[in-house]
C-alpha cells in the first residue's frame, strides 16, 4: 500500500494579517499541520483560499485520500461550486478532518445537516482532553487524557448530530465541556471533527495533537470500492408475481 | 396537555394529474394521510405545494408541533426560503416525518447531509416491514412484520447517515432490503424516516402503516425548553487564571 | 393511560448503619427519590435489599413498569436469581433507571456487557451537568446545565457500551468529565444509566435530579407489545425452491 | 508492524460426529476459516473445545489479538472461566469475530448484555447479504451484494443491542431479514458478529465471506495502548476548594 495522498487546506488568511499570528505559524497553519503528519506514511500537499479554486481542483481532489480543513474568518469566501466538489468527493470516498473553527465551514455544516453552533470564549483557559472510547484508533498512542495549556473554549451545547463514535470530551478550566473528537460517515466517507487549534496559541506543534491528526488521518482513508449504483433497478433479483418487468 | 398540532404536508400533484391516482386518494394523499392519524390526539392541518408559501407560512410552522412530508415528483419546486424555513423550525424542536419519496426532497437532503440516493423499482411487489427495535415507541401496536402487497421497491444502498435508531427493515419480494424507518435528531428535533406510500398503490389506508405515522408523529413531539444559547460566552463560569475577562 | 407503575430499589444500608446519612435521608434515599417522582404520573412502591427476595418477587416486578435502581456497598449480596429475574424483565420491556453507584450492580454490569469501572473520588467537588442533547424527553424541563456544589466525583473513561444517546455529560471541579446521562435499549426495555447520588450529600432533594429522573421514568415506560417469537420458524413466510418444510 | 495474530476457534465437534459434515469441512470449520485468512497479514493457530482449556490458556490469550470463534451444540460445555478469561482479553483490547451459531456463545451473550435469541430455518435457503455501509473498511472488496445459495435461514427480531456500526443485512428467500454484520466495542476491544456459516453449507470457502472474515479481522485489530486506570482519583487535577485531599 501506498502513501496516504493528504491535502492540508488552509484559510491562510490571519497569518497573512496579524504579526502575532504569524509569529506562532509563520508559514501557516498548513505547514504546522502537514509538518505534524510527516512524511513516513503520507504524500502531503497544501491548499489556500486565494489558490486558485482554493487550491481544490476537481484533479487536485480526485488524487486526494483525505482532506484535512482548517477555516475561521472567512468561511463565507468559500465558492459553492467548490464546496459542492468536496461533498461529492466525501460520499465518493475521500476522508474529512475538520478542525477547530472549521465547525462552521460550509461544507461541515453541509454534511452534518445543522447549524454547527457552540459557546466559545477566548480566555486562553485550559483544556484536558479525556479519552471516552480506548479502543479507538484515533487515539492510539495518546494517554487517559492530555492537555492544553491555552486554549479557546469551545462549550455545550454543541449543535451537532449524535456522533457515530464520540472519541474526546474536553473539560475546560472556566467551567464548561465539549464533545471534542467526532466520528462520522456520509456516503462512502469517513469525517472526523477535532476541536483544538485556535490560532493565536501554538497548538498544532503539540505532541498529543499531531498524534489524534495522524491517526485521524489514517482511520479516514477511503476504502476501495465501486461506488453503489443508485436509482431504477427496473430487473429484480428474483422473480415478483405477475411482474415481466 | 393539548392536542399535537400536526401539519400534513403534500406535493398534491399526482392526484390532480393523473385520474388513476385521483381514484386511489380522491381528496388527495395529505387526506388520507391525516385521517389515518384521526383527532383524539392530534390537530390536524394541512398544507400543499400550491398554497402560497406552499401553506408553510413562518406563523403556520410556529404553530406546527410536527410537520409530515410527502413529495415526489415536484422537489425542485419547493422554494429554498421555506426549505430554510422549515430546517429552522426542526433545529428549534419541530418534529418531522418524512415518507417514502420525500426522501429526496431538499429538507431531508439538507437535514441528513447526504445525497439519500436509493435503488428503485415500480413492480408493485410485495414488501415485508420487520420490526428490529420492538421496545421502540413507534412501532407499539405493531405485530412481528406487517405486509404490504404491492408497493414500490426501494432498495439498499440507502445513503443517509446511520440512524440513531434503526426501527424497521424491508424485505422485498424482488430481492432487495431496506432500512424503512429511521430516527434521527437535529438541533432540538426529531425527524423519522418512513419507507412506505407509493402514490398508486392504498398504502395510507393501511392500518399498520397509520399506526406507525400515528406513533411517529408523537415520537416527534417537541420537548418544551429553550433554545441553546450560542456565541460568544464571555463569562466563564469558573475563575480562569490569569483572566479577568 | 393510568399511572405508571415506579418500584424505587435502594440498598438501604448506608442510612442505617450511619447516622450521618441517616440525618441526609433520615427514611432512607429510596423515601426521598419516591418523593421527588411524586403521585401525579406515578403509582410508586419500595423494595430494599433486606425485604424477602429483596423485595422483587416476581409478581411485583410483572407489576413493575419502571424498576429505579440505587446500591453500593453490598452489591455482592443481591442473589444471582433476583438479578436474572430483573434482567428478564427488562428484556421483556420493564424500563430502568440505574442511579450513580448501581453503575457497579449486577444487573446494570450483566445489561451492559462491560466492567462499567470509572474513577471516583470523595472530595465534596462542584459537579456541572451538561446538557448535549437538547431535544432529548430526559432534560425537558432542564437548563443548559444545572450544578451541584457537592457531589462524588466520577471521571472517565467510564467502561460503558457507547450509549445509543447520550444526554448529559459532567463537569467536575478538580479536573474530570463524565458520561452522565446514558440511554441504552435491551430487548424490549429501555435503561437510562444517571450519575449523581453520593450518600452524604442531598442529591435527591434537587430539583433538577428530580426532574431528570421523573423525565427518565416516563421515558423508560414500556411500550405494549408481545414479545417476539424467537427459535425455530419451519415454516417460510415465501416458497423456498426445492423445500417442502 | 508484525502479523496479526489470530487464534480461531472452533466447537469442532459436528465435523468428528457426522460424516455430512465431515464431507463438507475434513479438517474442521476452523481449519477452512484459517485457510481463507490466509498467512500473508496473519499468523494463524487454532483451538478447540476438547483442548485442554479450550485451548485457550492464559498465555495463548495474551498471544492473540484477535479471536474468531465458532461454536453451537456445546455452548454449554465452555468453562465459565474460560468465558471470564476471554470476555477479560476482550475488555483489554483483544479482537472478537464471532461467527453464525455463536451468537448464542457465553462470550457473546456476556458481551451483549442480551438473550441473543432470534428466528431460524433449516431449508438451504438463499441468502442474499447487502451493504449498508459502504465505506466501511469490513466490506471493502465486497460489491453491493453478494448471494449464497443454501444457508441457514436467521431472522428478525435479533435479540442484541444496537450495533455501533450496521454494515451488512441479509435478505432471505423465505421472506426474512437480520442484521447480519454487526460492529461493538467493548471496553478497549472490537467485536464484529458475522451471520453465515452453517455447518452443513461450504459457506467458509465462499470468497465474499473469506473477505469479510478477513477485513473484519484486520478492523478488530487491538490499539496499542495502556489500560485505562480505573478506581480511587484521590488527587485532584485541578484545585477544589476546602478540599486536600
Amino acid at each position: 500500500m501506498g502513501k496516504l495522498r493528504v491535502t492540508v487546506w488552509n484559510e491562510f488568511r490571519h497569518e497573512k494579517e496579524s504579526e502575532t499570528i504569524r509569529s506562532v505559524y509563520p508559514n501557516g497553519i498548513h505547514q504546522a499541520i502537514g509538518e505534524g503528519l510527516g512524511t513516513t506514511d503520507f504524500e502531503i500537499s497544501y491548499a489556500t483560499l486565494d489558490d486558485p479554486e482554493h487550491g481544490l481542483s476537481e484533479e487536485k481532489l480526485q488524487n486526494t485520500d483525505v482532506l484535512i480543513w482548517w477555516g475561521h474568518k472567512a468561511h463565507g469566501e468559500v465558492q459553492d461550486e467548490i464546496v459542492n466538489r468536496v461533498y461529492d468527493r466525501v460520499l465518493h470516498g475521500m476522508g474529512l478532518v475538520v478542525l477547530h473553527s472549521g465547525h462552521f465551514s460550509k461544507i461541515f455544516k453541509k454534511l452534518m445537516g445543522t447549524s454547527c453552533d457552540l459557546k466559545w470564549r477566548e480566555a486562553g483557559e485550559k483544556e484536558r482532553l479525556w479519552v471516552v472510547a480506548p479502543g479507538h484508533p484515533i487515539v492510539e498512542g495518546i494517554g487517559e487524557f492530555f492537555e492544553l495549556e491555552h486554549e479557546e473554549m469551545y462549550g455545550e451545547h454543541f449543535d451537532i448530530p449524535q456522533p457515530d463514535e464520540l472519541v474526546l470530551v474536553s473539560w475546560f478550566e472556566g467551567g464548561n465541556v465539549f464533545r471534542s473528537g467526532c466520528c462520522y460517515s456520509r456516503g462512502q466517507g469517513k469525517i472526523f471533527y477535532f476541536r483544538p487549534g485556535h490560532e493565536t496559541h501554538p497548538t498544532y506543534y503539540n505532541e498529543n495533537v499531531r498524534t489524534v491528526i495522524r491517526n485521524a488521518a489514517k482511520w479516514a482513508a477511503p476504502t476501495t470500492r465501486d461506488y453503489p449504483k443508485y436509482g431504477k433497478a427496473a430487473t429484480p433479483l428474483e422473480p415478483i408475481k405477475g411482474y415481466n418487468g
